[in-house]
């Protein structure tokens, strides 16, 4: 779990890089940023920093935050109450981030997973995003993602989110915020 | 109907406008960025400029942008095959909009309606929203809105758009766009 110093230390760094991009977050959105270690522990290599604009029960709109090199973990979004899984379209507003999904596997992918989870990791389809590119992830596909060498910010957009239904290959990953006191 | 040339200049403008707030767009994008007068004739009093990120049977993203105290007519967003109507999550990125929905009016409300156009606006319920604030408009619900001194920059998150089913006040607004040959 991280501690208040280590989260408010990745806030002020995510904050920090939103604003190098010319994204503007009110004061309250800011303190909020939520950091994502999904209780791995290693935050710098695997997690992400975001903040959520909106998540209704028709669309929600994310933006993400990615450290150099910072991954997050394989996981894909089943369907929900009888409704299709999540669909989801990245769009990188700065830096470049790899996807990688389910499909024919890249020859030479660009990334590798964080060396302390290696064996959670098994989609290779690769997808390159420099700013101004996207790419819709359909439902109940696989999928994880890399920053490159200076980060990454990419807007979500995408039905409802309800991250409690994610499935991860990591059994270690939760997906809930956790700060400790 | 706007010409081509005006088509083109206001393209150009537009793109400036998001290239000075930072935001990528590719190539094909920003020769694509959509200029809607609604067939009124006065695209720098009444219209706007945008680009659809994505639209899709369950979510919808778009960027708008405003030149300084350019007017999107009155509208609202009706029920379609039995779902509700469009709902839209406004978000300001740079500048000024300032937003009318149906509601309390206000006492002293900081726009007035296009001159050309004056009896086809008639909600006064005001937001005003700066970089970094955001509003979510209810499905059905009338709204227009107008940029402040500097033109806005906003981006669009929302349920499925359906632009032919907008139903506006003005009788002579066609939503679709035209471009003179």
């Amino acid at each position: 779990m991280l501690t208040r110093q280590q989260a408010e230390g990745a806030r002020r760094r995510a904050a920090a890089m939103l604003r190098d991009a010319g994204i503007v977050l009110t004061p309250e959105e800011a303190s909020k940023l939520e950091i994502a270690d999904c209780a791995l522990g290693h935050l710098e290599s695997e997690g992400l920093q975001l903040i959520t604009y909106v998540n209704n029960e028709r669309y929600c709109a994310k933006e993400i935050v990615l450290f150099p090199h910072q991954t997050f973990p394989q996981h894909r979004h089943p369907p929900v109450d009888g409704r299709p899984g999540k669909q989801e379209t990245f769009r990188c507003r700065a830096g470049i981030v790899f996807l990688y999904v389910s499909g024919e596997p890249a020859a030479a992918p660009r990334c590798r997973p964080p060396e302390q989870s290696t064996e959670y990791y098994n989609v290779w389809h690769e997808i390159e995003l420099g700013a101004g590119e996207q790419y819709t992830i359909p439902p109940d596909t696989w999928h994880w993602f890399q920053a490159g060498d200076q980060g990454a910010i990419v807007s979500e957009f995408s039905s409802t989110s309800t991250d409690d239904a994610d499935i991860f290959v990591d059994p270690r990953v939760v997906r809930a915020p956790a700060v400790a006191g």
